[in-house]
């Protein structure tokens, strides 16, 4: 893709108002701020959790844990006690000039706050507010208290892993907050696309469970979704032969679906007359012998070194990649060459950052920058709000602004 | 939320020409087409390959296997044969009348068709062109073929799995392609938001690798974000007790991370003088405890049944849920509730579907539609295009559509 002149990003010029803490809400806004949005995050007088939570801060940088670090780079950060008048004053004043405002507080919470679509669109009506929730509303549990192990143990996560493993277990990632901020990143900007016919913002409610629970579904709803009787899970995945594979000196991933595939397969491990066995001579066959397919594959791959096969398969044009550690992901070679993993120009020379791993034609993406520390941005963003000097020392440090 | 008049979505009057497959695109274009966008969905004369590989379909409708139909619902199906002239003609004019083009077809293949970002904004200067590709173009794994296990395996997805469970897993999901589907969905509306502003088009590209390893480290880099000796991993997540716990009679998830919680936590337990443990009496101190906290948590809750400790934790607003099943999650009151699992009306009274868990207060969500069976729509589509009877003759079963 051709180098653009311009290094603003698709989302230029709109300007997020970022109520949200922990993971899924930074992870909203964090997609948003990569492609160029303005990210105003805003922080209670105790600091995002993540701060502390997060892993351990350098030592002349307490709050920058390394995951507040991945998830809110390229925002500014104010400070906002916004049970003071003074934070509440700067509130509404940053809802005005926004065009995005984005919370995962409880629904009670934000009323309580005054800061609900209804208040906040009575200001600007241009506004889209996105309210991530635990919950849908007028559910049952509307309102409990939702963090991503109770989703995950609650939509069926969990349950996957006991499915493979014999043990009710977490995926290890923040899973449902990463994935369910996302999905709120991408209802944003649907409704942004609204706007620009519409001219008027709109309330979107992303509730984390019922988004989790769909994930799942979608994947694993398996033969329930046509007889009550059905089993579910999708078998390709659910069989606990359906992993990495071991070689002569590692493990290797291989996936061999479509018939060309298969045949590239047999052909690479010199038995290409089992493209004619009837348990594998189509997808629905290969289906059907699943486990049969699985075990031949992890009888043959014992055979020769990682390298050797992923050369082999690749020359038959079979999906074949080597099993990284995270180790070795860092020298991955495709990894170094994109840019995604980065060295920062930052206090510390070995510091390692992330970046937006997408292109877009239109425009390069903003230059990159660190996490802020807490309320490092509070001074410029209340000057840009129109405060001069008198009012931004009566609102610094006062509840109002730090 | 008030339900709104309108039953269109926010993404109503973008029209999508859908050349994906499989997951990773299809999960894209579910999120659009759910969202008010008029998805065209193009399949090869064989059709798309989840519809065998997607587990067995009814007797009765041969190709709807379960997986497929929990991606594509919401979508037109017309069959194309693109290396015919006649699918070129139609491919071609569908992309003068879309808004957005996405495939998730390797490289070399996209060129070979004539669907390159150059060829059709050259026809259709407006158009939003995504390519999802498996690794970003220029790295050294450019045009490699790509699939879920292989993505999971070298981007560190199944290495966090052998974190916890002391070998390499992978997630039971399709997991990249279903992440990186949502994040292809953001990135379109992204540059949607863009054409608002500019009135032009751009190319995306959405590498698979890419996002994933940022997904994976964004979450694992860990102290080796600062320090090349570093350990990777979240010690929340990676802790092997950082799971479902045990009760009386099944399982529990709770969280209680910060101080209000473990205060609660330690309330409802009958043991409040914890909150004075230098172990526990802080988010930092029972980070450096971990593995203390979670045993403490894990001794207490075989005491009760789950019904008992989800009552008695809540009363002191600490977050806990049970531990679903995926037969349990069907039952949930509030998954139930929500709408987002539904009987479908369809020629099997008891089919499962799901629906889009998000709420926009703008518009409701357009009427769900069950997946296309393959080329269902073809004559529609071409009719809507301006042919006529007699080009529609010529077109339908010659490679043109089907």
């Amino acid at each position: 893709m051709s180098q653009p002149a311009t290094k603003r990003g698709p989302l230029a010029g709109i300007r997020v108002l970022d109520c949200t803490g922990v993971i899924v809400g930074p992870t909203s806004t964090l997609l948003l701020a990569e492609q160029g949005a303005e990210v105003i995050k805003v922080e209670p007088p105790e600091g995002d959790l993540m701060r502390k939570l997060g892993g351990k801060a350098p030592a002349n940088a307490p709050g920058m844990s390394p995951k507040f670090m991945h998830f809110n780079r390229n925002k500014r950060s104010i400070v906002l006690d916004l049970k003071a008048p003074e934070g509440q004053e700067v509130i509404r004043r940053l809802a005005e000039t926004c065009d995005v405002f984005v919370s995962n507080m409880r629904p009670r919470a934000l009323a309580s706050l005054g800061l609900t679509w209804e208040t906040l669109s009575a200001l600007n009506p241009r506004l889209v507010h996105c309210t991530i929730a635990g919950f849908a509303t007028g559910g049952p549990y509307d309102g409990a208290p939702a963090y991503d192990t109770i989703i995950q143990g609650l939509s069926g996560v969990a349950a996957c892993l006991e499915a493979v493993i014999g043990e009710p277990r977490f995926a290890p990632f923040v899973l449902t907050d990463h994935i369910v901020g996302i999905i709120a990143a991408q209802s944003i900007c649907a409704a942004l696309v609204a706007r620009a016919t519409t001219g008027e913002g709109q309330a979107i409610e992303v509730p984390m469970f019922e988004n989790a629970a769909a994930f799942v579904l979608s994947e694993h709803l398996g033969q329930r979704t046509f007889d009550p009787e059905g089993s579910f899970g999708d078998p390709r995945i659910m069989t606990p032969d359906a992993r990495p594979m071991q070689t002569q000196d590692g493990y290797i991933c291989v996936s061999a679906n479509t018939d060309p595939q298969a045949r590239g397969f047999f052909t690479a491990i010199g038995r290409p007359e089992l493209m004619d066995d009837p348990r594998f001579r189509n997808v629905s066959a290969r289906l059907a012998n699943v486990a049969d397919y699985f075990a031949l594959r992890a009888e043959v791959l014992r055979g020769k070194t990682t390298a050797e096969w992923v050369a082999l398969l690749r020359r038959h044009d079979v999906p074949a990649m080597p099993y990284n550690t995270l180790a070795s992901l860092l020298e991955d070679p495709q990894l170094r060459s994109s840019g995604v993993l980065t060295k920062e120009e930052g206090e510390d020379e070995n510091m390692l950052g992330l970046r937006h791993a997408n292109r877009f034609s239109g425009s390069s993406l903003p230059e990159s920058r660190l996490a802020p520390r807490q309320g490092e941005h509070a001074e410029e963003i209340l000057a840009e709000l129109g405060y001069g000097a008198e009012d931004r020392a009566r609102l610094m440090g006062k509840g109002g602004a730090a």
